[in-house]
């Protein structure tokens, strides 16, 4: 079933629009577990242990590719390892990825990815042609697959180009590549209202957010940066319609480092602040439905 | 040594500025190599016999990420066995993987690269502080790596957002880019006049690329899209100096495809495409020394 269908049913059922980042650090892993594997071994175990744990309480994980790649071939197979596990635990994969290519290079990534992950994230720099290899893949008959394009990012160095106001348009750069971002979700059918076609703002820009949520109404809208990086849930109710689609808040420290790594308890610890985390989630569902 | 010395230190004893861009193609190779094998050993094997072939001819090579990564881990081996076979023959490996994130997944990138490829490029839609753990690592003490950070790119689309103007600038976000790159390499050591942070620069865009370059006085200009693209080694002279420094023109197809896949003479016929490929770009170079 394509993404955004899947997604938007899993939420209409109740559950709660939380994504837990997974972002393997060998310096934060149980040291219960395997010490003296090597490094993919031992990442990929721990999500062996933590995923059906995660998938009581959130219905989509969004495993980082750059700590699994930084270990080489190996670590590669751990990503796809920890996506098919996520899947066989009826997670949904969000490959948060950040390609972004041309032509047949965009064609290779798209075909890659499709195959380990439900959705990916993308940067927008090169333009709609670099895109367009993924957004193919995004028709429920061609895999369903769900894009969210980087928009306005989480990170304080987003203001450099992000940003940067164009002339004539009175808005930012960032502005433009929600219109576009908006645009190009238009050519692809809508479920429950909202397009393959979603868009990364960080949770640490709030009163971006509200303009951007109007530059694209349709789009859904996954938000990093709670937590560790200062985003709070409870300033997001702006990215909700009021049957509580629309925004995906995302966390991946806040649950994943919920223990230290001699605690012979982590696992309950992580699955405690999940649900934590999915109960702050469904609380500015809430907040929104009531304020629209 | 750092990839800059090196670079000018080779161009500057009589090397080309030429770049071969390694996409690999299953469709695209020998049917003569391997044709049993899986796909990731047919791409390794391949670029097991090219590689030496190319040393000859040219400095650099450009494995490009994608091609490999498709295949998933053992797509990934074959990357990581290409860019030690490369360094072998006694080429620098610019890695085209085109990643930009933020802060530890930053990092993270940062130090898997940077252990397969001599310089890598880059994207810049997430601002300063997402190069930050590249940048670190230019220094030659820590490591000196090469970045190429995505200027204007080769593709239609590169107009969508790197041609808006910028208000009060007079000038495009991909100018914006360019002047940000510059700043960028002033804070580091040059060689020969040029910093480690270099841009990209599709080498379809002959106008832009004569701006650009003013911009970045100091930077290294990879110019892909020569070739299968449209872009002629003929209109790059803008991109260097009178010495022969400061552009270093990119083809894939036309040299890594100048064979058809059941020739048994291919070996001979991509590397008399690179000494071509070679010898105009050397063209160029005195073009450039003429008019300056």
């Amino acid at each position: 079933m394509a993404f955004v269908v899947e997604l938007s049913r899993r939420l209409l059922a109740g559950e709660a629009p939380a994504v837990v980042g997974l972002d393997p650090r060998l310096s934060a892993l149980p040291t219960s577990l395997l010490p003296d594997a090597p490094a993919p071994d031992r990442i990929a175990a721990f999500y062996q242990r933590v995923l059906p744990a995660l998938a009581r309480h959130v219905p989509v994980v969004k495993p980082n590719i750059a700590f699994f790649e930084c270990f080489g071939s190996a670590g590669f197979a751990a990503y796809e390892s920890t996506c098919a596990t996520a899947r066989k635990c009826g997670l949904l994969v969000l490959g948060d990825i950040k390609r972004g290519d041309i032509g047949s290079t965009a064609e290779a990534y798209a075909e890659g990815h499709a195959q380990w992950a439900d959705a990916v994230t993308l940067h927008p720099y090169l333009g709609g042609d670099s895109l367009q290899p993924f957004l193919e893949r995004c028709h429920p008959d061609r895999g369903g697959l769900g894009v969210f394009v980087l928009v306005r990012t989480s990170n304080p160095g987003a203001k450099d180009l992000q940003d940067l106001p164009i002339e004539g348009q009175g808005r930012a750069l960032c502005d433009a590549v929600a219109a576009a971002v908006h645009r190009w979700g238009q050519e692809l059918p809508l479920a429950e209202g909202y397009s393959p076609v979603g868009a990364v703002v960080g949770a640490t820009w709030p009163a971006e957010l509200h303009r951007l949520r109007r530059l694209m109404p349709n789009a859904w809208i996954l938000l990093p940066g709670v937590g560790a990086q200062g985003g709070k849930v409870a300033d997001l109710a702006a990215a909700f319609d009021r049957r509580g689609l629309g925004g995906l808040a995302t966390q991946s420290r806040g649950v994943m480092q919920a223990f230290q790594p001699s605690d012979p308890d982590w696992l309950a610890k992580v699955e405690a602040a999940a649900e934590q985390f999915a109960a702050e989630c469904r609380h500015v569902q809430q907040l929104a439905a009531r304020a629209k």
